[in-house]
């Protein structure tokens, strides 16, 4: 398999998926159309919806039942990035290059285009209650993770207490609950939703939850490890800079090693754990994997 | 009946299942709790929470089933009256005589608290699946409704056109747009919502939507009548704001007479309409009749 090809095909699925779900631009109030698709259309990795698909796939999914859900999640995980970049959050102009929603739109728009992305992303994905009404119940329950996972007991959770704790060293025990809620959060719920979608039973859900977990927090950690050994070049951003912002990460609270060495457990029993299900999904096990030892 | 001892006793009750939704307090970002119920208990007549529970009524519904969807729409009600207040938006610091949330809170958790309401709306709803299952397609669709009128066809679109025609001077055909969007919208999924939850079929569903969304316009253009009409002690705020602050309004484009002969009409077309039904509920009658033929 060829990894980087197989991941550009889905990209290009994916996007074709998001644009169909986006509103079309029209009507009085036209404007807030263009800025959620300036803010959605604006690139990345498409990590959250691809995830949920391929866990969709790997429990037999088929359709398409799960596509209202993936354009729900990339709208939510787009909206929390357009909130952060507001003037009164982390104030930041550019993102990947282009000039963010806000500053392009105007601030009481940018507020507004995460506002109509997130409710959008729930009226997305209750479509799927008119599509497929004979699957209320598995889409009930994935309604339920979704919102639970993106809210104050996941994503936005975690943001709070990110927003909070800026400037102060925190203890492990919050930097954990910031990890897990801000980044794993919206991962598990892909995932879960992928396999709920498809008909899993309870105890894979949660072998999923597990894994998506397990990923989350090693991609985080991960990250606090390259700023500390990448170089400019190879990262494609300043290094050092956890160091700089006197910023508490998992290398400063227990050394590169024990960093490194948790990274590797909790991404080794996150395989493990995959490779237990009936079915499997090369490109998933590669994705995952990717994610983990990811140098950029 | 005493309408007002009658009105009191629902505010009562509704307080206790709001209460009863509202997250505990707890755990690190226990903050985001306390300001989404610092803005969800600021007072306020409810009237969102109440139109739904008497329409479940109406129709014959009966138990919790409706519980979470009131809390729910009190939940998008208040969050975006949060973001409104915002200094990028309204830029207000009172709200019926207490400090706004962002001046509480500062404006990070102004943006995310209303965030978290919003979400934890769409959560606290999908708990109806979990509590009845047997539910499930009522509650698709009532989440749909919910979805839909909050959003870019609904409150949302609605307050963009609002905010982009601020200073200028609009047609009547975009007035009607953002009465219809900003205030009808959320007045017809309450009473739709109860409609569907207590089994309604679509035929009065629809009549519902139609008596709702003539009582929102009524009650916005009775706003715009008591501007020139009222007296500073009778409204409890500021009369001919509209004219100073040279504002579009329903008096300003089909003037006075006609303006209340409009109010007048579509008023007794909603109050016939909802004589119509095999059902009749008085508070619900004298409660629509207080909203079109308000004072203050």
């Amino acid at each position: 398999m060829n990894f980087k090809e197989e991941q550009a095909k889905r990209v290009e699925i994916i996007e074709e998926i998001l644009k169909k779900y986006l509103p079309t631009q029209e009507g009085h109030q036209k404007v807030i159309m263009e800025a959620m698709e300036y803010s959605v259309m604006a690139g990345g990795k498409r990590l959250r919806p691809m995830l949920m698909q391929e866990t969709y796939k790997l429990f037999g999914g088929e359709g398409e039942l799960v596509e209202p859900f993936m354009a729900a999640m990339e709208m939510i995980h787009t909206y929390s990035l357009v909130h952060d970049d507001l003037p009164a959050m982390d104030d930041d102009d550019y993102r990947r290059g282009r000039k963010t929603t806000h500053v392009v739109y105007g601030e009481a728009m940018g507020i507004l285009a995460g506002d109509a992305l997130l409710n959008f992303a729930f009226e997305t994905a209750s479509k799927a209650f008119t599509m497929f009404p004979e699957k209320s119940l598995e889409i009930g329950q994935a309604l339920q993770v979704l919102a639970g996972k993106a809210g104050i007991y996941g994503m936005i959770g975690g943001q709070v207490v990110d927003v909070e704790s800026a400037g102060n060293s925190i203890s492990k025990d919050v930097l954990d609950f910031i990890y897990e809620l801000k980044t794993s959060a919206l991962i598990e719920s892909s995932m879960m939703i992928g396999a709920i979608l498809a008909g899993a039973d309870k105890v894979d859900v949660q072998s999923i939850e597990k894994i998506a977990k397990n990923v989350g927090i090693a991609f985080q950690i991960q990250d606090d490890i390259l700023d500390v050994t990448s170089t400019v070049e190879e990262l494609g951003k300043p290094i050092h800079s956890d160091e700089k912002n006197e910023k508490t990460t998992y290398v400063t609270l227990v050394g590169l090693e024990k960093a490194k060495e948790y990274v590797a457990n909790i991404s080794m029993e996150a395989i493990e754990l995959l490779r237990t299900f009936e079915t499997e999904d090369a490109f998933l096990e590669e994705l995952l994997k990717a994610l983990i030892h990811r140098k950029k």
